[in-house]
């Protein structure tokens, strides 16, 4: 066996195992990603000729992974091990060279800030696979792989001081207004007009890599949006024929499956994929569910049409609709209707530009934060104010300008502060405005109504509260970041059919401000 | 072949012909009801003993459909035929005197108001078979067939003059709040306590057969309601085993399949049932919809918890969410989500009653049905006046208190004036209120709002509109009922890239009172 190249970055993560097959046992993290470098065959079309893949096995467990050529000669097979302990492999290839292979890692207890993939729990809701919650406060970079390598790092350094834990960003390069800049690097060997969609470019990929690493380093999903509208035939990797979607789309599960922290995104606004079906994006996330050995959350983000969410390969809602969120009455809507997690994950953005998606209000992108908080969903920012230079972070990254982000920062901190299950709603279609979890949490939300009072009060709901139950109040102010405590406990008695107040009548004084939000939490007795 | 009784009222009416075998040729309506009526054996239990169906072939057409036993020996088989012609029929049964009986029918043009069974057509919308358009505006009477005779008299008479075209009604007697008095008749044998289930009462089913020929009379489809959660164990309708459920069901599947304005509504509010399971309505679901050769349409009424509508087996979504319809935008969620017609089945009742779901004004009421109307969808009506008598319309029915059914009666002129082909909405996360068939006809509902001037403009969309093309307006008080054209005509300009405005720039002078609408239709040039 030959010595290989390594992955310029990713060899140096401590979450990534490279072993060159006969160098002896490996370990790596559980969740990390163990590789397995082997020379192959370059004649042909690697890409295309040569079939690679790996079992590995550990007692009653077995993963089957696709390997991918790396280019070089150099073919690898990424395996990211579920559980601890040692596991060992045997590789399948056509080519008698990488056929047959085998050897064994140790997967050890994962480090810190390791927690694993991001899954789905309590139905609507999300934990990293060790069980930490997880609660989406996304942003968007479309196209922020396809810049210039220093804004590329000028938006890392930004994001390591934002509050995103999660990044929607394409694969492919964007074509689009405030966005007509070629990229460094392309998916495929050739340049525009002239691509060979058999072969991939593995500079291209390994640059994804680096940055999808990068993120995974600040504690951040990358969104990895698989297909997009935003070419038009420009490049025409929307267009490619079936056999060219599918061999892309197995190509890059087999390079990416392995990155704890990678969702697949079949496409932003599929609807608005004018050469693509309906059809072929229920084929892709077939194709995608049945090629991820690790069942990474999967979804696609429409348009104008939604995507029937109720697929079963589909893990989440992904949903472009900011008028959903106008009220956390109708954010809750899908969620009844899907039975899964909801992220808005296009609401409109923070901005300025002439497009009535893009020139919102801190303020209105907030609110509608809250809305979907207090609904049990999520949603993503975005923002779109005009630069000079058309560096707008919405798609290319750079710095935030914007007044959202610090509200956001206080939003995790709420949710951080949540039951770990999620934040449901109370009394959906009667009184949206509380989310909680009964009998223990509520979030009251005011929205843009600006009361100088409240009447302290929960609703009754089968599962509780109870008379006698005791609470405190803190007055959250969602846009000027501050929590106040309302002096003494409530205690709950009957008021009506529907509700509970407080046994001695008291109300909590507000500030007559709008994005005024309640923290009702129970006293453990 | 010996001779039968004959239904007692069915037999009188222009769409049955009970034929006695061996008595001759047949004619029968299009989608009228063709009965065969065999005696047959009384011994044992002939509701579970005997197996009886037949086969009715017209050409390449075949529709098998399942016989019952009416009581008193005599055995019945119904057939709506779906075309015209003649169609030979053969029965298959376990008694040998039932059995390979062969005959035939002929099935004639249908007559006046007879327009066959209500379809899904246009994705989110109805037609009888004949194509006539069916736009649901609907009632609730959950229990009046169970009502003292001249009560249910009166309902008739009330609903000869009322403008529901559609009655949520329930198979089983109802106890509850308001509902206490005993049925005249049950549906199986035995009285309350001490219920054979495994025997019917044909007393009871001709009732309800009486009863749903008298709506179809009068125009209305039966929405008929198989299961309710109002009995508690009362008569234990709501907790027979599945071997009982599903035995009813094919029973009043083989009674009722042949009435062209029946409806199945697998439940009101599903899951209130305490003793059934979502996998009991999803058995229920298939049952119904495999023996029912004709696809009536088929849902499933929720309480808090809607049901899964995307089951390829309902046909469109029957949802209790009075707040979804608090705004057109809401309104229009779920149909982007299960793409089949949403009818809003309840939306709170007009009414005074201590309950929150029985107690808006019929301005709320009409409000929320303008609303479905924009957003393309559906609703339906109830009334929960407190009496005297305890004789709510809601459930029992008797006369009309409301302010609402004539409201409801100028909307359902307005919908039958509005395209054949259904109201969509035209910009629905943007300009909810607009709704219409782009570029022919639009609705635009102010709601609450009250405008004393609106400037004339549509949204552009890709379908339409174009500049240069000429609307006339009308203003629609849906409060008051009138209907005031503007005059003049407004010719279509650019306005921006999202709407289109009138070439002058005219405005059009609105009453500045809520619940007023404008209808813009195009002049056909």
């Amino acid at each position: 066996m030959k010595t290989l190249r390594y992955l310029a970055a990713v060899a140096v993560s401590v979450s990534v195992c490279v072993a060159v097959h006969g160098a002896g046992a490996a370990t790596v993290e559980q969740w990390g990603m163990f590789e397995l470098a082997l020379a192959g065959p370059t004649n042909g079309n690697p890409f295309t000729d040569v079939h690679l893949s790996a079992r590995f096995v550990k007692d009653f467990d077995v993963v089957e992974v696709r390997g991918f050529y790396d280019g070089g000669g150099v073919y690898r097979v990424r395996f990211m091990p579920p559980k601890q302990g040692v596991w060992r492999y045997t590789t399948i290839s056509s080519a008698p060279e990488l056929d047959g292979k085998t050897g064994e890692l140790t997967a050890t207890p994962p480090g810190p800030g390791n927690h694993g993939p991001v899954r789905v729990t309590n139905t609507y809701h999300f934990a990293y696979a060790d069980g930490t919650p997880f609660r989406p406060v996304g942003t968007t970079l479309y196209a922020w792989i396809h810049q210039p390598e220093a804004l590329q790092e000028q938006t890392l350094k930004t994001l390591a001081a934002a509050p995103f834990n999660k990044v929607r960003m394409c694969v492919f390069p964007k074509r689009y207004q405030w966005n007509t800049n070629e990229p460094a690097l392309y998916p495929f060997e050739g340049r525009p007009g002239n691509f060979d969609f058999s072969r991939f470019n593995p500079g291209f990929f390994r640059h994804l890599e680096r940055r999808i690493l990068d993120l995974q380093k600040l504690g951040i999903e990358a969104d990895l949006i698989l297909f997009h509208p935003y070419d038009e035939g420009h490049w025409g990797f929307d267009r490619m024929t079936p056999t060219e979607d599918d061999r892309y789309l197995r190509y890059i599960v087999a390079r990416l499956a392995a990155f704890r922290n990678v969702w697949w995104s079949l496409a932003n606004e599929w609807d608005f994929m004018e050469k693509k079906t309906e059809a072929d994006f229920v084929r892709f996330g077939e194709l995608v569910s049945r090629e991820d050995p690790y069942g990474h959350l999967l979804s696609v983000h429409n348009g104008y049409v939604l995507f029937n969410y109720t697929l079963p390969w589909i893990t989440h809602a992904s949903i472009q609709n900011g008028a959903a969120v106008e009220s956390a009455l109708s954010a809750e809507l899908y969620r009844g209707a899907y039975r899964k997690p909801v992220v808005y994950d296009e609401i409109k953005y923070e901005g300025d530009i002439p497009k009535r998606w893009g020139n919102i209000s801190a303020e209105e992108l907030v609110f509608r934060f809250w809305n979907a908080t207090v609904a049990g969903t999520y949603a993503t920012h975005g923002e779109t104010y005009l630069s000079p230079d058309d560096v707008l972070w919405w798609s290319k990254g750079g710095v935030l300008k914007g007044q959202s982000p610090a509200r956001l920062a206080f939003l995790r901190r709420v949710l951080e502060d949540a039951p770990p299950e999620g934040i449901e709603p109370i009394d959906k279609w009667q009184n949206p405005e509380f989310g909680g979890r009964i009998p223990d949490y509520y979030l009251v939300y005011f929205g843009k109504a600006a009361p100088t009072e409240w009447e302290f009060k929960l609703p009754r709901r089968r599962q509780g509260p109870a008379e006698g139950m005791r609470y405190t109040a803190e007055v959250l102010d969602t846009w000027d970041m501050t929590i106040t405590p309302v002096p003494g406990t409530f205690t709950l008695v009957r008021q009506s059919e529907y509700f509970f107040a407080d046994k001695a009548g008291r109300k909590i004084q507000l500030p007559g401000k709008p994005y005024i939000a309640l923290r009702i939490k129970r006293v453990k007795e």
